[in-house]
């Protein structure tokens, strides 16, 4: 079965411009922020709570590419994995607003900046959003603007 | 030892407008990408070699954050944990040019594009760069400028 001819949840049709939804909810665990850190961001204030509590953040936090990537594996528990989207091309404007501390439960809010479909390529629609991380303490987190292509939804025959 | 008072061996001043330096090298696994997709993309193209040879990226390939992150860790490696960095408020422009196959070899080339002293925090100073990801074939697959904040040298008493 191809990307043609599947039949998906949500097309391109299903993110109209202005359309805020908020999704995910994920409690950040100790082990999961020094895991990460250890693999591709061995900064000591991901690494070590001593370390941490000594630095400008005051506390153990996860690394801004695992707070990214937090958001990524909740988008696509959300919608993604059930949508036609054909990838991204990339990001503006990542903002790592405030840390990200062991213990804090965060999710994400998608507001549609923008949904148009492509000149080029009819049946393919760009949708520009952007994501917000927010904790429990209703703080904003993480920033970040991007664009998606999603194919359209297929006319009924 | 407070981050005032620690010796680095690189500062806001080894990073002068105009510096290219390369650095990394990093032989990405099969096993790697489908560990990170599992915890944070699971989209099928970076899970299954399968899914991912009928979709329109021809092969099993890293996620975007993935990317990202691996570029990270080639930049802590090279400089970043030796420094006086004072951290990063975010990115912007990220662009995956094209994708990071199983079995591909990365490395980064970044270009000091701005360096400037902070007006409001005289012993600091910025760092505006673009960090670039090329691979064996000498191929940009991804593209990103950030800032990054480093204290300046102490003057020798």
């Amino acid at each position: 079965m191809t990307k043609e001819n599947m039949q998906y949840k949500f097309y391109w049709e299903d993110f109209p411009t202005g359309q805020v939804s908020e999704f995910g909810g994920i409690t950040v665990l100790k082990e999961d922020i020094i895991r990460f850190a250890r693999e591709f961001d061995p900064q000591p204030f991901h690494l070590d709570e001593e370390a941490a509590k000594a630095s400008l953040f005051g506390g153990l936090c996860a690394s801004g590419w695992h707070t990214c990537s937090m958001a990524m594996r909740m988008m696509c528990d959300a919608y993604l994995l059930e949508s036609s989207s054909l990838g991204s091309p990339g990001l503006e404007n990542i903002r790592w607003l405030k840390p990200v501390f062991a213990g804090d439960t965060v999710h994400v809010r998608l507001t549609v900046l923008e949904a148009r479909p492509l000149e080029s390529k009819p049946h393919v629609g760009l949708v520009r959003s952007r994501w917000q991380m927010i904790n429990q303490n209703n703080e904003e987190v993480m920033q970040m603007e991007g664009y998606g292509m999603f194919r359209r939804r297929p006319t009924q025959p």
